[in-house]
């Protein structure tokens, strides 16, 4: 059971079978709002996943009603009106040192190798839709909707949604998790090396030109190639059976 | 009236509404060909828009029958022709300072903060999609085509079409008018601040790396998210009223 | 006849028109599989043809029942073996020398100046789409279909499969070649100028910031718009003629 | 006193005058040799100076008879040989997580905001070349010395030494340390606005274009120059007082 | 006589001898400190001197005591208070259009391709290190000394003082004059097609990596090396002559 | 003897001792002027080099009198005039193909991962500072002197000469010799592995950031840590042995 190592106040991770993970936000009642607790329990839960041999890909998904409303405008607001006697310049250095922890609790699931596959049922707003924009696949049911409040608010968005993205539809949330774990499943029999040396170089490439990222891969491959993996996959390729990874 | 400062040859400017303004080309018996007094007011024009307080979006159109036929063949022979004398080498440095002015005429479209959204009907030839690519967004009537003729020419496209764009689509001309202006009004009336900020940092987002994104708009939002229009909008929001937003 | 030059023992080089050369995978009884010579051979053959002023446009296609079946793995397991003996720092050394050739492979499609139009049938596997991922137009029959399989022997893909690529679809590989050959024919009666003026650039684009690219378009047309083929072009439109370009 | 938020195996930090802090390593009988506590405590020690409106400018010394011996070769020998057993590919991985958490170490030097000025005694080793590299300023007394020893361990430097440096020599430690204080001790009495900015600034302009640089830097004073230190440095200026700025 | 085209309250533009230009600050009783008019005829100066034929280098000095003061406080604060009453987010945007036009009054002498030697006596203070950053050579006299002021002002160095540069030292201002113009003399002599492409390329290698400089120099010398000057210069050299280079 | 494989018309190979490579230019009575024969054997002898196990480490002197007089201009004259009936844009085309082959022959010399050693005696011109700029270290004797032609030719330096260099002085060229070859001999006896690597990511620094240097490490080390060297050389070193590597 993953869930010792996983305790947390916003997230439940779950392991619905061998080797993929489930990560969901648990503040239903909530609306799954984003507060100071789940800026920091994302940091904490993706950089464990991040070096967990027992996971192999993640389901991110949100309980209850909603996906997500987003940032927790009171937890925000609070936060802002704290330093309001502050003069300009110092507010300006606070506001510095509060803004990348926030960025990072989504780049941690950019920066895991591991595929995170974000499930979307329903509200997805404002900073959820920053968040599965760092994701590596994403799912949705046909009730799902996107709506980003930023711009509303007075304010540009500033964690990330600057991807584009496509996303598979199914009918209800019932189908959507059965779904996105089914997928899952199929990712997390394959050899873990590849998986993640996949995701490591097309992060890469988004943003190097070609050419530095065949480079970069070479620099990967010279290793990887020499894994055990590549010689166990042709083997059981050969003799048509399903191939065993060992952990990674 | 905005009309008195931005007097044109080849533009015409108005105000159908509040902080809306409209950039018509206006040679409709020239199919809005683009000539050297097109090329240098663009400059002035849309330079002068970037400050101008009244002004908080803008569409672009076409009088006439067509959108544009691009690139006023017969004033850029001209301008060709007259150096044939020169030797290659000094030829060569005289083009040098000839073509980037002519992309600065499309490249202040994209460093003017306010959004722009180019409406087109009819024909948009050669230029006029190096135009439009510049835009914000794109809306275009049924009857609207779009020609890359330089190749025909002899010549490799250089005022910047290779970007991609998507286009919605309106039945006619008229339509099409009255929904860039829907759309141009909506965004008038949303937070300067915030509006003018995404787009610089969309811009910025296309050429640089996710990471130094993240980076720009943490330097960005330090300043930005002390604005006064931050409180307006959550203040307005909880009492479901219409925030008015001071001029920028 | 271009076969003189062309002589090669996994591609069969022909030229259906006037400056069309189709460069065919020519291995059917293997499945066009890519052995040691395919990669060599690509590499001489788009280098020739770069400089080759009697070509200025390519479709590539694959003979017999399918594209082609991607990396002979026969070929690659005893390479990867013919090493086991070696320190893990020396092998790493030696992989470091094997790949980078192997991408040169496909990478001297991209750095051919003239446009490769890709024609697909069938099976195109692995490497094959790498390899169609380099061209410039991809063109498929119905019957297509696209294997990635890398992930599944445990190892990334490592010859460039990074890039989307959209494909226009034909009923048979009859008709899609007919297809494929009259765009290529279309093509090459363009000024040569011109056209591969726009692949250096466009390519060029692709990898750098939309300012970058303009500045070297006005390096690339201080000199380009001095060539004859752009008066040429512009007195046959008026004429209402076909243009003759002289070869490049 | 900093001492208690500072408290430290394998470091000392103490507060020599207002606004300066002092980091000395701090085992002497090992030479001040990096181990593992003292890769984690560098990381913790500079995020927490980072932030600490108490200091304004770091001095980075070593206690007793050298400065650094560089890396702790036991530790780091125990740490490879621990995972000989795991398969090529997997203990890539494990390296791959092992060494950016040391790199770490020395960046934060680079990510605090604060000038750290190092004094250099006696032997400077392996690391800590790499980490005197960080550093903003470097000193040194007349007796100190600096060995790259890492090719003759059959290794590529991994931490950072890839930068030059000049540095002031001193005639002994003593003299050293006090001319080190007293530089540090005249940073501490500028504006930290102003100071902060510059290194943030130059860190950003050595690895981008000056055009680059440039736009960083009106995103950066657009906010700072609306600070209070500014009027107040001009103010004490022209009233020939020594400014006092408030805490950052 | 140049003087009518360039006919500035800040500057004084001569032609000491055929192809050379000297630029003088000129407000020697406010030792040349810069104010607006300064920073907007900067601006006009070089732009108009880069497309001048008969200008071929430049030497930038300054009129009277000293080289310059640097930016001329009064105005500079004048600005800044005018604006004390504004929000703070409306102040940054202001700011973010005011800090530009004054980089760019430096950035004209980088972009000008043709060399510029500053002539720097007595102090040369603040913006004074960022204007001769931004020549090509830097000569100075014994008695020349170099105050960066900003930090003591409580604000980052914001027209680009971030780039290191060496300086030829004469015995007094009279000397350095001489130097400077002997030096100027002997470059107008050269290609002017070879001068202004080395300029245009070291500026461009500075800011790119190797293999890209590579690129854009063939892109470069494809046109240039058919330019009459080549020739012309090796029949001078063979024949022992001074070639003559028409006008660029 | 490696003179077999290296058997050369403008190129002379020796093995002066173990693991270390001379290379001269060899044509005494033309001074060493660089003609097409040079620059076409400079490519196939560095990347022979470059796998070559039985070298480490290279010298790279010039036999007779001068170190080289650079572009042999008789060559490089006949090769620009026999084209001088080609229309503009297509001479254009047919420079760019002849420039890029020259800058690779300097480029093989970087992308050589053994340390080429420069000994520059006498006059060393034009090309052979392009040359010389792109190897790893620079020795010359007393008399060496520089001359860089190129804008005295009416145009701009195209193969490289765009890094400074520092240099050891010897008094002569036989001592200058001797101390190359210590030089080189020391190098020859550390591990291929360590240095090697160290060249490929001291050339990849160059052109990258920081932090892109840093995380190529990783890819690299996580590989290379792994070898037999670095246990090799700490066993050595512990029992106070001369390490013997392995070849590479």
């Amino acid at each position: 059971m993953c869930s010792e190592k996983y305790s947390f106040e916003t997230l439940s991770v779950t392991e619905p079978s061998k080797y993929v993970y489930q990560v969901e936000m648990n503040r239903p009642t909530k609306l799954n709002a984003m507060n100071m607790e789940f800026w920091s329990e994302m940091r904490t839960c993706f950089s464990e996943i991040a070096g967990d041999p027992n996971c192999r890909v993640v389901v991110l998904s949100g309980s209850g009603r909603v996906f997500t409303a987003g940032l927790d405008l009171k937890a925000a607001g609070d936060m802002l009106l704290s330093h309001q006697e502050t003069e300009v310049g110092r507010r300006g250095f606070l506001l510095r040192s509060l803004i990348p922890p926030m960025q990072e609790s989504f780049t941690v699931i950019e920066k895991c190798p591991k595929p995170v596959i974000a499930a979307v049922h329903n509200a997805c707003v404002g900073g959820g839709i920053d968040m599965i924009s760092a994701c590596d696949i994403r799912l949705c049911s046909q009730d799902a909707f996107f709506v980003i409040k930023e711009v509303d608010l007075g304010l540009a968005a500033d964690v990330g949604t600057l991807q584009r993205f496509r996303s598979r539809v199914f009918s209800d949330k019932k189908t959507l998790l059965a779904g996105a774990l089914d997928l899952a499943n199929s990712i997390s029999k394959k050899s873990p090396v590849a998986i993640q040396g996949s995701k490591v170089n097309l992060v890469y490439a988004r943003d190097h030109s070609v050419q530095e990222s065949l480079d970069f891969q070479v620099a990967w491959n010279s290793l990887m190639l020499q894994s055990e993996d590549l010689p166990k996959a042709v083997m059981a390729g050969m003799q048509k059976e399903a191939p065993e990874f060992s952990k990674l």
